[in-house]
């Protein structure tokens, strides 16, 4: 973790591991719960084999579409994933380039720790740069993030 | 291989993958053939585990230094690998942006598969646009990945 570089939402949550990864690895249930309400996730695609999908298309409330994802990096080990949009699935580098529109990439990193009962989640965004990093906090990392791992217990305690 | 965006360079050699793989991993053998003379590697950095760092440092003929590489993807299977310079080891994106700079970012894949007594090499460059393809052929990809891969040989002959 560089705190120059790196946003992190760590919380305990009271659904155990198993329900937190199945929320996170199973297309339908994503869908569910992956971006905060109004917003939805409208697509998901996920492969979760070193280079694999991840796809994800986003419709905000006003009902605009908007593409998201990258390659998959890996599951590094039991309830842990993680993806990053510098690249496109089997390693490519991402077609679009750091712009207005795309003012930042991030990798991500996901870890999912037995704590009790329940889970230790740890979402970690990688940025390359600081303006990056304060950038996506500016466009609501916090807020956004923590709103969808509420949606992601919710569900997660109905399975 | 995607035709419009990769670049390929495929040769049967005469030494065996063995040695071409410890030129190619082993950093004192790879600063004497990654850049064609005059050019010179003075630096080389190399951790072949997933997201680990691949950091070469080139001179030209003029004593200029152009620091270079990114994240090693991963080792694949044996005799294969591959970096991509989107990211930074540790699977962060990089923290440069394509510019005129730095017109295009490549993933590089090498395999090395045994061919008679020899070695069938095969060095596949990966872009995210048909721009950086195009831009990355008129730098010469295929003279100095060539060239390199000369010298790659005539090392291992001496191994």
């Amino acid at each position: 973790m560089n705190p120059k570089l790196d946003l992190v939402l760590e919380r305990v949550v009271d659904v155990p591991p198993e329900l937190v990864w199945k929320a996170w690895t199973t297309p339908e249930y994503l869908k569910k719960w992956f971006t905060p309400a109004p917003w939805k996730t409208v697509e998901c695609e996920l492969d979760l084999r070193p280079g694999g999908m991840f796809r994800t298309v986003m419709e905000s409330p006003d009902g605009k579409k908007f593409p998201a994802g990258g390659g998959f990096r890996e599951t590094v080990q039991k309830w842990s994933t993680g993806w990053t949009e510098a690249l496109e699935p089997g390693y490519r580098p991402s077609s679009r380039k750091i712009d207005a529109e795309t003012p930042f990439f991030f990798t991500a990193v996901i870890t999912m720790e037995p704590h009790g009962s329940g889970t230790k989640y740890t979402a970690t965004a990688m940025h390359g740069t600081e303006d990056g990093r304060t950038k996506h906090e500016e466009m609501g990392f916090h807020q956004g993030w923590g709103a969808a791992l509420d949606q992601l217990v919710a569900l997660a305690k109905t399975m």
